[in-house]
């Protein structure tokens, strides 16, 4: 994108001749040659932009592509040539709404058209049959009404929300189907024929769909939302372990990782639309047929809720102080701490689940963060019988710190919700953890045996059983600054 | 849903007989009279439940079926009625996949099918004539190639942001119209017969769905938007309004309103495409053609902020202690304050959204706010000099009371998006306002001239300009206080 910096209008272009200059300046405005090679350029930086962000889409035109052909050329080349026909036009028909990005998607609008075509030809004919009956004044009449109350029918079945969900086209073509076959006015064995004709041509053009979707550089739904969790997650880290350094002001450096976890906001509808379509997709890569994707959208909640937390604690970041308060440095070693710690559990994580291990190094930079709010207490203890004046200084401190603690809480439970999740999809388990008899993972860590945190209470950090000769200030009163963390 | 406990799987059923009872408990859980009975009920009540939450639901449902039958009856039963053939086929197709449930989705989605239908029917008439020039044996061959590349490149395009939110339906038809005629293998004058009387009839379809959309209970997307924000407005409100009392432990009645925040969080993706649909909508009620829109999605990024921020402050509500600590009761005033009126200041802001007035009332709540925050800065400095031990008690009060003023600030942001909404959609003012040079209102509060906040810095509460007799604390250095706001 730097290119378009010199390509900007403001760029030197002729001076204007002296006559005239209104009238040249409108031609300008309206269509001067440098204009309209502004808006070609930009509009070229913007294709390239798509292609280059996700190269998997420029195979998908050519497959869509391949497919298309490959369906036109079958009728249109066939021995009793004479015009395409409906038949292929219906093949055709076929690839244009089947044919999607992902494997998922073009298998769920494959079989729903084919299954919603059957049943709703099915009933179609029964229509007619039945229409029949009346004799043929009547017929259109009878046939109309059908056509209204089930058209209203399938059309309100579309609200509910787990139709909608899965098989929201199919309801669409049964529709169609329906009402093209009811009031299409042929005999019943003619339109057996037809019917007969045009499913197959439609089974025809879903099949070359599918085939070429899965077998030809295919897009999984399902390993999309795989990485698309992961990302979040390393995304989130990344703030994390950034947030020390830019919180004290230590760095300089490249600032646009603090942005990246923004997207993590919104990110809700395209987890949900993703797991809806792996949902319909047979094992691929590293996943089997029932992988619990529906595990992926818990994870992807936590994430959320983590991000939320981030978006609240980023606000302390701008503020216009380049130097950080007295109160500010006091705490500057447990803070750093808590966030460099709290980041590098969520990248192990991350790191875990792209390796489809368990999430076993983690543990340790949790433990780590209870050590640092531990620091964190004592210094706020040590720390705040201060002036009078300087109290309101520490307020934004304080604040910054408790959100910090909070984002805690909820990598605690992303780490649970990606426990459960290895359990569940089998993940492998690394060679040096050794198991309880709980088949929970016990990471051992310059000779503690640290345990992994356990369900609990939602807003509280479980206990920590502590068993090392490191760094941890054994003196202290671990009942009392349990409640004190719990309070925090 | 209350009805649903009654009937859950758990109420009484007839004793098993004493006879091989695993049998009869397999055929149980298969298909046991009350479970499908239980089923069926359950089924009714979700449906039910669909038609009570919109009943604009079951119009539109009716309004399809209306649509669908109108147009195949006047296939059916058109003079020389010989089956109903081709034409009405197409018909039939595009009420179906044009008909949406708003407005604006079935005029863009038909706008889209009328233009890209007569651009690829034009360029496919091109294209066979241009495969005619090679000779019956290179033809097939011609097309093969440029169907493919045009469907590569089509197909391409719609993964381009700007075309894929506006015109992402209309290539779609391009590629099925294009691949269609161009190996229709007709010869061009039939062709041109044929494409006139298939557009004639995807007019006739496409107008059927637009009038039917519009004059029969229309279900507009900008008004639906607008009430979408208001909404999302007064959610935020009323868990503000009641937090303090919450927070305090004063109420003990519903609490449902303190969840209804949640779907603020995720409303995205409805507000860009309600606003995407918005954009294709004729001037309905009290919207002009081109109201802004596109403020509102301004609106909602802010809301959604302040969201975000609401639910950091709401992890504050489930601690686990009952009794508010005592430094908690030092800020209570204040801290209820603060709550009650920014919760006030939005209910105003919907309120006036609503009614499509100038915002002026929530001024007075916002100035309320600041109050407060002086207020609090006081509380907090007489407060704080209290025993090491209870320090650790004030430190989630503080992080309370520091994201409530967060929000004031955001609800700041949100009040200056819709004073900027209600000067680009030309709202009413209210008669007691006077307005200044500068066109923006100023509100008589008690002798006091309070000036509206005004754009400024993003992490900064505005200079608030202050000559009033009440209760104000006058002798405070001001300058100093500001700083102390800015800091919190």
């Amino acid at each position: 994108m730097e290119n378009t910096s010199s390509l900007s209008p403001n760029s030197p272009s002729p001076p204007p001749p002296p006559s005239s200059p209104t009238l040249y300046t409108n031609l300008k405005t309206i269509a001067s040659p440098s204009k309209i090679k502004h808006a070609i350029v930009d509009l070229a930086i913007n294709i390239k932009k798509v292609g280059v962000d996700d190269p998997r889409r420029i195979a998908h035109s050519f497959k869509v592509a391949l497919a298309i052909t490959l369906v036109s050329m079958v009728y249109y080349l066939q021995p009793f040539y004479n015009g395409i026909g409906d038949a292929g036009m219906w093949a055709i028909l076929t690839v244009v709404v089947v044919f999607e990005y992902t494997v998922g998607a073009t298998l769920s609008k494959g079989m729903n058209r084919g299954f919603a075509t059957l049943l709703a030809g099915a009933l179609g004919v029964g229509a007619e049959a039945f229409g029949s009956l009346f004799g043929p004044t009547v017929k259109p009449v009878v046939i109309g009404f059908l056509v209204f109350f089930l058209v209203a029918a399938a059309t309100f079945s579309r609200f509910i929300p787990r139709i909608k969900k899965k098989y929201d086209y199919g309801v669409l073509i049964f529709i169609l189907t329906f009402s093209l076959v009811s009031v299409s006015g042929y005999r019943v064995d003619t339109i057996i024929k037809l019917a007969h004709q045009r499913l197959s041509t439609i089974i025809f053009g879903g099949l070359t769909c599918i085939v070429i979707s899965m077998f030809v550089f295919p897009v999984w739904a399902g390993e999309d939302l795989h990485k698309l969790i992961v990302t979040n997650l390393e995304k989130l880290a990344s703030f994390l372990e950034g947030f020390g350094d830019e919180y004290y002001r230590v760095s300089n450096g490249d600032k646009s990782f603090l942005g990246a976890y923004k997207s993590v906001l919104n990110s809700k509808a395209t987890e949900e639309s993703l797991a809806n379509l792996a949902w319909w997709e047979i094992g691929h890569g590293k996943f089997r047929f029932c992988h619990p994707w529906k595990q992926y959208l818990k994870i992807g909640v936590y994430t959320r809720q983590c991000a939320y937390h981030i978006e609240a604690l980023s606000g302390y970041l701008d503020e216009q102080y380049q130097v950080p308060s007295e109160f500010q440095i006091a705490v500057q070693e447990p803070c750093m701490k808590m966030s460099s710690e709290v980041g590098k559990a969520l990248k192990e994580l991350g790191n875990s689940m792209k390796r489809m291990v368990y999430p076993s190094p983690s543990y340790v930079h949790i433990e780590n963060c209870k050590k640092a709010i531990d620091d964190l207490n004592i210094k706020l203890k040590m720390s705040m019988v201060v002036e009078r004046d300087d109290i309101l200084e520490s307020i934004p401190v304080i604040a910054a710190t408790s959100i910090l603690v909070d984002i805690i809480k909820c990598v605690e439970k992303i780490s649970e919700a990606i426990e459960e999740l290895s359990k569940q999809a089998h993940f492998k388990k690394l060679k040096d953890i050794t198991s309880d008899e709980n088949g929970k993972p016990h990471f051992r860590h310059r000779g503690a045996a640290i345990k992994p945190v356990d369900g609990g209470n939602d807003r509280e950090l479980s206990t920590i059983t502590v068993n090392s000769d490191d760094e941890i200030p054994q003196e202290m009163d671990l009942d009392k600054n349990k409640r004190e963390i719990n309070r925090l």
